[in-house]
Formats: structure tokens, C-alpha cells, sequence
């Protein structure tokens, strides 16, 4: 079965507003083994919905429309496809009457403008709005489905997720499993030729892999026409496969890197503190994103001149003049003195150069040293990223917490 | 003049790549005063492309379309258009010596797969490639234009920019200017209600309103069928009214906020440090995001556990004992101890509760102590952040700005 997205909403074809609906569906859909076929985005004018509308009756058999359900004249989503079916609009009383039960909740009457919500199109099956005030409509019209569900993505995920999926999976005879793996210290193109002839001989299964500056991630969907468990063992199948080729460098099935550290360091009660100059910040950043990271994370010094290296972390002002404020003996000196400063179990250090400017010959921008600390040993990598002074930036803090996840993996090991 | 976007590629319809190129155009298609009315996204599949070229020629006269134009046999395009068309595809030995070249250039041989890339459709201009290989094509046929462009954003921008932009501005006759005011310290709706009458009374001109955790973009785009001297004029006046009405809370014509703090404390001399807690680095990240930041930033200290706060910045025990972490005399000695420390101009402490654990009734979670210390004075404001951790965190990272930018304001006044 194929599918097609509307988007309705003027709003959506302007730089201001992207469309997100469409991405959202088409995940679910996925997982139930539709296929979306087309996108159509269309402006709030009747003419225009009403066409999008034809067009997309005449190519797939399920559509799946969101916007245009509000109280106001722009919302005309409702009329459109009551004209485009050739049926009538119905008042419902009991909507409103859930519509001014809410305002009555806060305190409030309900505005005259939102009766036009209790109207729905006749022979629609109504889909209850849980967080705000317009219904959905599920209509089925000489073999098309048509899922009507207003445009706020707060409001379309719960009442997509709890009647327009269960409705699907008795339409769609797939299932559907899925998974993510995501990959650290590895290019995309080092994981694409590692993995393509597992991705090659995989039977029912699309692979995908997807790259952001430092993380991999690949995404396995299997599917089955016989039962879940089928298509689960087949993605299994897969996975599996795939783990043993690219071993330690998975670093998880979902989890950011920062929460793998953050769990690793807290099942072994150990602690955490760093020192960044070209991050600046953002490392530390990083790892308290993560709620509780305070069980673990204890402390960063943001040295970002080379006065603050020397004043806040005992760097030697010889040292820094000697091999420079962006060298391997300066990175490892402000990992250990970090972590002997925060009396913690790791201390890391970090100092680069994140561009635009600073770069040199023997230095170029992206140059970036990278140290961890430990009681009695000391860990140290010289980088060169390419990228944008935010790619430089992320990379390096990416770096950081994969070089303390793979130390903490040897120690385990040990 | 109604344009329509068509974005081809099978991976636009899963969640893995969503689609940019539209938003990038419908920008410019403002600029040169064209409605976007329609975008449709469409897989790898010839009948699927001839199908939606067939839709948009019954409803538009402009046609967009990026995508399916590079060596490979998912790559329809070209066939697609010219089967549409009802025009033959012309081999253009140029275009496949310039690839060549391009080949040739690194040391490589042209792989034979790009000859393809060599056919163009009979009667079309031909728009040069400046980055990569798929050359576009520019198609006037009765009375429809259709723009054909490569998808990478990196080779369609240009090619767009300097050559179909110059072909709109000779179809569609309006000039349009267009700026943006950056606004911090004001809510969305409190923005709609304040300008709402120059909205409404503003002639041939747009404003729309956009909201992110802390920042109020307004967008104005004004339009004249005369001159572009006439459309800009429209357009400060307009602008003008709006800074009138909403006064210091405007902070730029589009710089960021770290950018506006950024250069008033290169223009006076002046030196920042901050201490965070809750926002765990996530402020000196943003500092540190604009190049040559280490011009006015010192350093920055990320006392994240109390003892953090005692040993590193010297907050006395009994105070955190008393008054709690969270509260006003800790922040305000946080941002005096950290420009001690530093010897900065400023000082900024930040200590809240950004969740989604930790929240009091006492102190919520959302509860953001702020402050700023100089030599001889200091400010403090408590907040009440809503939303998630990401969005408490940045809420807290942008009021700081803020607070430091208003005061500097002040200070150059006297």
C-alpha cells in the first residue's frame, strides 16, 4: 500500500516554519510497512487543499492530512474535504460541549469562534483530540483511507499513535522491527564498506546509515509477513552481524555517547571533571545535559587563555611558551591537573585550534590534543577534524567521551 | 505568479534525510515577490516524477524541481522531464569534458557512469555546475517555466543564486526588501500584542512573528512594483516603528545575541568570566561559538557540585548551608568570586534547578538564580523558566546575556 502526505497551513511554505508532521508519519509508517509515496505541502486556500486532494486520491490508497482544523476563516480543511467527498458537515454537540469543558476547566468561556469545531464530516469515525480542542476525522471512501488530524505536533502524535496505527496495522499486513546502532571512531565511508555485504545479503531488511559530525549512526528495518517475532529475529539477524564486524566502535542501540559514559561512570561510581580551552564549554555541556549527571560530573575549568590555563589549572607558564598552549604535554597537564584539583577519577583535557583563524602551517585549524587522566596512567590523541568551527567543536567533545567509553571498556575487561 | 517545488529522492520520504531544499527557495521566492503555493516530494520512480511535473503544470507556471540528476540509475530526472516533455534527450559532449576534467584535475579517470550526465533535454538552457558534476536546466514551454537543479544544497544554492534568480527577477515584476529584528526579554504574545496595530496598518508588507527559548525573531518583507529603493523605504519605515514601539528589547537587525555582547565588550576593553551551574557550560559554549570570543573571554569555572562551588570559587560552606545552592546570595557570589578570580571586567553566576528531577515547592524546577558582578555593583534577577531541561538551560544561558547586554546599555548612557 502506498501513502501520501498533506500538510496544510500557508505558514509551511514559507522559510519560517518547516514542515515536521511528514517526518514523524513517515517513521510510523515504516514501521508498519506502508510506503509514503508522495508529500504535499499546500497553502490555506480551498482551491488549492481541494486539488492536492484529486491528486492524491488518483495515485495512493491512504491519505494522510494534517492542518486547517483550527476555530479561525484560515482553517479550511474541513470544508474542503466535505466539498472534495461530496459530504455534508454535521454538527456534534457533544464536541463542543468537550470543547467548552476544557475553557470552563481554566476558568473561562468557550469562544463563540470554536463551534465551528463541533462540525465533522459525515461517515467520518471522530478521533478524540486529547491536549486540544479539534477532533480528527478517520474516513474510508470506495477503497481510500483518508486520516484527517490537526497540524500541532503535540496534539497529531497521541492521536496518530492511538487510532490511526492501530487502524493501519489492520490494514497492512507487514511488521515491522527496527533498531539503531550508533557508531563512534569510525568515517562513513569506513562503515559503509565494512558493512556492505552484510547490507547486500540481508534478506527483508533495509539498512541505512546516516552520518553527523563524529557519530554513525545505522538503522536496520526488517520486515515479515508471518508474525512480529519473525521480523524481530530477522533484524536481530542483522544486527548481530553487524556488531561483530564493527565491534567496540558501537557504542549504543539509541543512547547518546554522553549518556553511555554518564552509565558506565555511575555503575562504577567513578567521577568526572574536565578542562577544555578550544570547546569552551561545550564538553561539560554535553555531559550535564544528561538529568543526574551530577552523580558523576563534578566539576569543568573553562581555560580559554592562557592566563586562565596557568592561574585556575598550575600550568607552567615555561611549559606553554616552550611546546605552545596547543601541544600533547599541555593537553595531558591539564587532564591531570583537573583531576587531581576535583579530586575525581578521570580528568580530561582538551586544546585546539577550532578556527576560523589561529590556524598555521605546522597547526592547522582543526589541530586538536585530547587527554585523559587517571590515577597512575594518561591516555593522549592528536586529531586533525575538518569542518566548520562547530563540527571542529563537536567533534573534539565527541571525541573526548569516546576515548574515556573505550578506556572504561579496557578497564572492564582487565 | 505561483510557483510549485518538486523534491525528488526516495530518501526525503523516510525520517532519515528530511528535505531542505524548499525552504531555501521559498526564501528567495519571497524575495522576488513569487508565491510558493505547492511543494511535493516524490521517490525514485519515473512514473511518480511524471506524475507529480503533470500535476504542478495544471495548477502553477513556475516549476522548481532539485533532485535525480547524478550518474546512477536511480537517478530519473533527466528521463522523466524529457518523456513529460515530449522532448529528446541531446548528448553534449561539453558537459562531459568538463567532467572529465573536473576527473582529471585530481588525478582520475571519469567514470564511464557520468557520460549520462552528458544528456540534456532538447531546447533547454544549460546551467553550469560551478561545485559538482550534474549540470541544470532552465525550460520554458507554453507559458510554464521548470527550473531543474541538482539536490546537494551546496551545488543547487549557487547555481540557483546566479543563474534562475536573475531569470525570476525578469518574469516577476516586484522589488523586495527584507530584514529581521532579533528581540530578547519580551514573550511572544506580549510581541504580537505590541505591534499588532503597525502589523495591521503596514502596507504591502509582511510581519511574521517567531518564537525560540528566550529569542523573538520579527520578520519584515516589504514590496514595491517601482523600485528597489521604494520597497526598502517601506520596509525601515516599518522596521523603524517596530524599534520605536519595542525599543532596547531589539538587540539586532540578525546577529546573536553572543555576537551584540560579544562586540560591545571589544568596543569598550572589556573582560567576561562566568561560573554556571545549572546551565553546566552550555553559556560559555555560546560565548565561545563567536570566533575571536577570546578577545573578552577569560575563562570560565562549571561548579557543578557544591564542593565545586566551595573549593573553586571559595563560596563559603555555611552560606550553601543556609541559603541553599539555589538562591540569590550564592549567584551573586559566584559572579563576584569568578571576577575576582579572573580580575574581569564582569562576572556572571548562574544557580537553578533546569531538571527534570531536583524541583521543590519551595523552588521549583525552572528556578534560575542570575547575577552580574563589576567593580562597585551587581544585578540579580530570579527566574521562573518553563519547559524541558534543554529549554530551561537555554532560557537561563540567553537571560544572562541579556542581563549583561542591558547593562552595558546603561552604562554607555551615563
Amino acid at each position: 500500500m502506498r501513502a501520501e502526505f498533506i500538510g496544510i497551513g500557508s505558514e509551511l511554505l514559507t522559510s519560517l516554519k518547516p514542515e515536521t508532521n511528514s517526518i514523524y508519519i513517515s517513521q510510523r509508517l515504516e514501521e508498519v510497512g506502508i510506503k509514503l509515496a508522495f508529500k504535499t505541502i499546500c497553502g490555506d486556500h480551498e482551491e488549492d487543499i481541494i486539488n492536492a486532494l484529486k491528486t492524491a486520491r488518483s495515485r495512493v490508497q491512504l491519505i494522510i492530512i494534517t492542518g486547517g482544523l483550527g476555530p479561525t476563516d484560515d482553517d479550511l480543511t474541513r470544508q474542503a474535504v466535505s466539498k472534495f467527498l461530496g459530504k455534508e458537515l454535521i454538527f456534534k454537540e457533544e464536541i463542543v460541549e468537550r470543547i467548552a469543558g476544557r475553557y470552563r476547566m481554566r476558568g473561562k468561556e468557550m469562544p463563540e469562534i470554536n463551534i465551528r469545531q463541533g462540525f465533522v464530516i459525515d461517515g467520518s469515525e471522530i478521533i478524540p483530540n486529547p491536549v486540544g480542542t479539534a477532533p480528527g476525522m478517520w474516513i474510508e471512501e470506495s477503497g481510500t483511507y483518508f486520516a484527517i488530524l490537526p497540524g500541532p505536533p503535540s496534539e497529531m502524535i497521541p492521536m496518530f499513535d492511538s487510532f490511526i496505527l492501530p487502524k493501519l496495522r489492520e490494514i497492512s499486513p507487514f511488521y515491522i522491527s527496527k533498531c539503531v546502532l550508533k557508531v563512534a571512531g569510525l568515517t562513513e565511508s569506513e562503515v559503509d564498506s565494512l558493512i556492505s555485504e552484510i547490507s547486500r545479503r540481508a534478506r527483508s531488511t533495509n539498512i541505512s546509515v546516516l552520518a553527523s559530525p563524529g557519530i554513525i549512526e545505522i538503522h536496520i528495518i526488517s520486515r515479515s509477513k508471518k508474525s512480529i517475532e519473525d521480523s524481530h529475529s530477522i533484524m536481530e539477524e542483522v544486527k548481530n552481524k553487524i556488531k561483530e564486524v564493527l565491534g567496540e566502535n558501537v557504542f549504543s542501540e539509541g543512547e547518546n555517547l554522553e549518556e553511555v559514559v554518564g552509565k558506565l561512570l555511575r555503575e562504577r561510581g567513578e567521577t568526572l571533571s574536565v578542562a577544555e580551552s578550544c570547546t569552551g564549554g561545550l564538553l561539560s555541556s554535553k555531559i550535564t545535559d544528561v538529568p543526574g549527571s551530577s552523580d558523576y560530573f563534578q566539576r569543568g575549568f573553562i581555560v580559554y587563555s592562557n592566563l586562565a590555563k596557568i592561574e585556575s589549572l598550575g600550568i607552567p607558564k615555561d611549559l606553554i611558551e616552550k611546546e605552545g598552549a596547543v601541544s600533547q604535554p599541555v593537553a595531558k597537564l591539564m587532564a591531570k591537573k583537573v583531576r587531581e584539583i576535583s579530586r575525581t577519577t578521570y580528568g580530561i583535557g582538551i586544546t585546539g585550534i577550532a578556527g576560523p583563524g589561529g590556524g598555521t602551517p605546522d597547526k592547522p585549524v582543526g589541530t586538536v590534543h585530547i587527554a585523559i587522566s587517571w590515577e597512575g596512567g594518561e591516555e593522549h590523541t592528536k586529531n586533525y577534524f575538518f569542518g566548520t568551527r562547530e563540527q571542529i567543536r563537536t567533534q573534539s567533545a565527541i571525541k573526548a567521551l569516546d576515548m574515556l567509553r573505550r578506556h572504561i571498556l579496557k578497564e572492564m575487561k582487565k
